[in-house]
């Protein structure tokens, strides 16, 4: 039996009681590391679980996955996934390759940031798409992902922006030379997320300040000043650290605001209630200008 | 501390290591118990965790949190929701409440129907907002929910759709004479919620049938003979049941085939791609046609 094991959010103890269990009774356990981070090493797992965890890369799960599945129809076999085993990748391939090969399969759910998110309290019926934002270069900045966040806007939804992160990254240098030296890992911060996307958007936009008395502005515009966000940083980490404002004021926030990696942040839509807003206020940057643009511009009635 | 403890999906062994520690340590354990159902009754889970479960109903987590906070300064009070705390509600009354009175709370997250349909294998980035599906009676046929579908449909996302559960509901005579006798739980089947669909859409839709060689409708006709979905039914527990078809030949289908309660389904959108295809090809009312669909009107290229 194939078990893919949702580890959870944090550390060792967000498994569930059902797939330690599924862990510890199999003869090879593999851990994927390629989507996200947890807050503990895998040393910290293996001892936990009192198992050898072979970290798979996505070279392995890509090309290698019979290695993965071997003997899976006899002894079993655990595959660990940080989140949820169908969070930020379906693994369908390797389930599909399951299925050639004779190998049943179980499935053991966890929270991911898809749904952990709704500890912001904005209601998940109302998110729309999810978007990843990737780091720009100076010749590369794709954008495709910001006319999802108006798709949604229009709508009046929720986006959850998911930010980019680079581990195993080569220098140019190094991949041209053929040398595996790989770069520290790099995780997008809040400031950056929103100053790569108030980089797309028309200079007046941004170059405006905030002005109590403007016409309101079509959703979709994002105006900087009427929009609202939450960053969500580690959520369901002890130290997950959540902060409420405008696009513009979450832009010029300290990094050190937002606390550690992972960052991620949700620009919310005009289906906002009374409810939401009060919620949200308690990590509001600016507690007045969050109400006061909640009133104005999303027409949050008490 | 106020603990507020997800569970999970199917039985006492899906909550987290994190939330079994939690509940252990409580001096009292609630079960909110109105929005969805496991798979085990209350004993089952006082006998795992070694503790007296209090059931508390809307009526008292909206009208009396006061005495679900009691002292929640002082000692550990562990609040138990099934899926995630936030999937179905926020509670945010709750923690405003907990706020007010000083009590501190932590979120210990699990997984919720919102991510664990990522099973199906549809990429959970496509999904657009989520709608819950409400029985119809002969009076009230309310119908907003199918507006959300075609947003979803004409921006290419899919929609999850939720459908209802009637518990503790009285009989017309039973409510009017004040007595608290309750009706049988009822729980929306695929068939039911898919006719109620259809039964909205114009009668020429309804009444033709399949014809590969008609031109391809607009995604938001939500043509019963080209709009693909998937069941997903018990998402979570062992006896999960997944069935892929049109939606017209999933209306047609005998309830039993879709499997015990809770029930759910998801009307694929346009960004459906040939990975996705064929993960759900073997739940397939009809491979042939299921193939055909993917084709011809949703344009899935190998």
């Amino acid at each position: 039996m194939l078990y893919l094991v949702g580890l959870g959010l944090h550390d060792e103890k967000d498994v569930t009681v059902r797939g330690k269990e599924a862990i510890e009774q199999s003869s090879r356990v593999y851990l994927e590391a390629y989507t996200s981070i947890l807050g503990v090493g895998k040393e910290r797992l293996e001892e936990f679980y009192g198992k050898e965890i072979i970290v798979a890369d996505r070279d392995m799960v890509e090309t290698d996955s019979d290695a993965i599945l071997k003997d899976a129809d006899k002894v079993d076999v655990a595959f660990l996934v940080v989140g949820d085993p169908f969070g930020a990748t379906t693994h369908a391939d390797l389930l599909l390759r399951a299925d050639d090969l004779s190998v049943p399969y179980v499935v053991i759910h966890n929270a991911s940031v898809m749904n952990a998110v709704g500890a912001l309290g904005l209601a998940l019926y109302n998110y729309g798409q999810t978007v990843s934002i990737p780091f720009f270069t100076d010749s590369w900045r794709p954008d495709s992902w910001l006319e999802r966040v108006r798709e949604n806007a229009r709508l009046g939804l929720h986006t959850l922006c998911l930010l980019d992160i680079k581990v195993k990254e080569q220098s140019e240098e190094n991949l041209a030379r053929g040398r595996k030296i790989y770069e520290p890992p790099r995780y997008m911060s809040v400031p950056t997320a929103i100053s790569q996307l108030l980089s797309l958007l028309p200079p007046d936009l941004t170059s405006s300040s905030y002005s109590p008395d403007a016409p309101v502005p079509q959703p979709d515009v994002l105006d900087p000043h009427t929009t609202l966000a939450i960053s969500a940083s580690r959520v369901g980490h002890p130290s997950q650290t959540f902060v409420s404002g405008t696009l513009a004021e979450l832009a010029t926030l300290d990094e050190e605001r937002f606390g550690g990696p992972l960052h991620s942040f949700v620009i919310v839509g005009r289906t906002f209630h009374a409810l939401e807003r009060d919620f949200a206020r308690r990590w509001a940057v600016d507690p007045q200008r969050w109400d006061e643009v909640s009133k104005k511009v999303y027409a949050v009635r008490d």
